[in-house]
């Protein structure tokens, strides 16, 4: 599957931690990381996802000079904002970290374009997966995805 | 001043005169209109923007066609949603009206993207200012836009 | 007819002469001329077009403040020459002048697109229709029109 | 380095056969491969890079479902022709087969932002580097290359 993961461009620590496990667990699954592809969470999820021997996507407002160390492949969009609109476009299921106005914008879209969203202690919108920890956002994701696959809803 | 409205691309009776209202009023202040040129609140602002003999401008997600009648000029970006960037790019500010996700992911980006937004009754997002109704907004508008010109902040 | 009107970002100022004369012959026509909104060609074009009342509507590759004084509706869409596409999915037919790469790139797109252009002394490329000055421009521009319209492909 | 090859959405027998060497002797030199996924000439460098144990990247104008079998990550930007230009801006240089305005257009725009243009029997544009065969194409483009880098061009 290619997941994206969406988080703030800078972070805590703590969040920062929980970037890193979901992209080592990400990895271990074989699913691609797709990202926006600049620093914060972006930047902990890729590494944890590299450490892995994980595939890291990062799609990037700007130029390919700009991806984090740990993004595998860039993609430069030179679209600023619409970069968004791409990552979400090109997964089948996004997971939310805590972030400011620009994940809410992911958030949004993703609703909107029919992706399962899971809420990893992120913005709190009708229509968002709860989860606590990276292993349980890893559950539902396959449980939301198996019961898509199953109603015939994955053809995105 | 271009300001953006934005709301669902489907809305009931009592949203749709709000929103025709709220036109009339924008082009008696001179204000061009800026929306996303489909149906709904998109439709009645521009109906109301018109019959005031305001100008619209429709920037659409597919084709020129696509357009409501009231759009006087058709911009078709052919990029279905990432044409929500582009609304907010384009505006100097953003009354938001009731609306589903692609309404919410509008005022998310418009507050990443450091434009005052008034929520007509729409999404409760912190970093949003409230309005009743367009008399209010309107007011609003001024205010918030009179206060950052002495601020300096307007060079969008 | 929304027609568009691409060239260099900087011309000679025999090539902005023409590019004048034909924005004025545009606005008296009545028709919306739409550009990439900065210089050269683009400014020519829109200062004809405003000198003769016409609406100028400029596409802009970034933020609202770039556009030349002669633009009276400007779209910033902050993503580059991603724009050069928005540009031609907004018009019924462009009109070339000199240019470098970048007018190629909407000349390419343009015939992709199928969109009437006519090369006034642009780039010869197997598609185009040739123009030796504005006048000849515009009446070549009402002719392809017309008769795309009694084919009935102007569904645009 | 990622090379974008681009060309026809449909090509002869012949020209596929090139497209499928050339993938091949890209992925021999560890290159990654973008191209626009569709088929034609994108869907013979796929599988000729696949076959050699390569990455291929498909950045698409539509859903993740219309690339060819032969990509490996799929970017789906849903924003049709303006994908041209993320496929530009995401490579280091541009290999280009026949095809027709729509490869035209991706020249262009290469030229225009200075990645370097092998055109391998394609467009014969002022600014491209002429070669013959895949072979050929190779050699020049590790040339091209190695000279910008030289000259401290290449931090794109």
């Amino acid at each position: 599957m290619q997941v994206a993961v969406v988080g703030g461009g800078v972070c805590s620590p703590e969040v920062g931690e929980t970037a890193e496990q979901l992209g080592r667990l990400l990895a271990e699954k074989g699913h691609i990381l797709i990202c926006g592809g600049l620093g914060g969470v972006m930047e902990a999820v890729c590494r944890g996802a590299r450490e892995a021997g994980g595939v890291t996507l990062g799609i990037l407002p700007g130029k390919k000079m700009d991806a984090n160390p740990y993004v595998s492949i860039a993609v430069a969009t030179g679209m600023g904002h619409s970069r968004n609109v791409i990552i979400i476009e090109s997964c089948h299921a996004v997971i939310a970290l805590p972030g400011e106005h620009g994940t809410l914008s992911e958030i949004a879209l993703a609703l909107k374009m029919d992706r399962p969203v899971i809420s990893l202690r992120s913005w709190d919108i009708a229509g968002t997966i709860k989860a606590n920890d990276p292993d349980e956002a890893l559950e539902l994701l396959e449980k939301t995805f198996l019961h898509r696959s199953q109603l015939g809803e994955n053809s995105i």
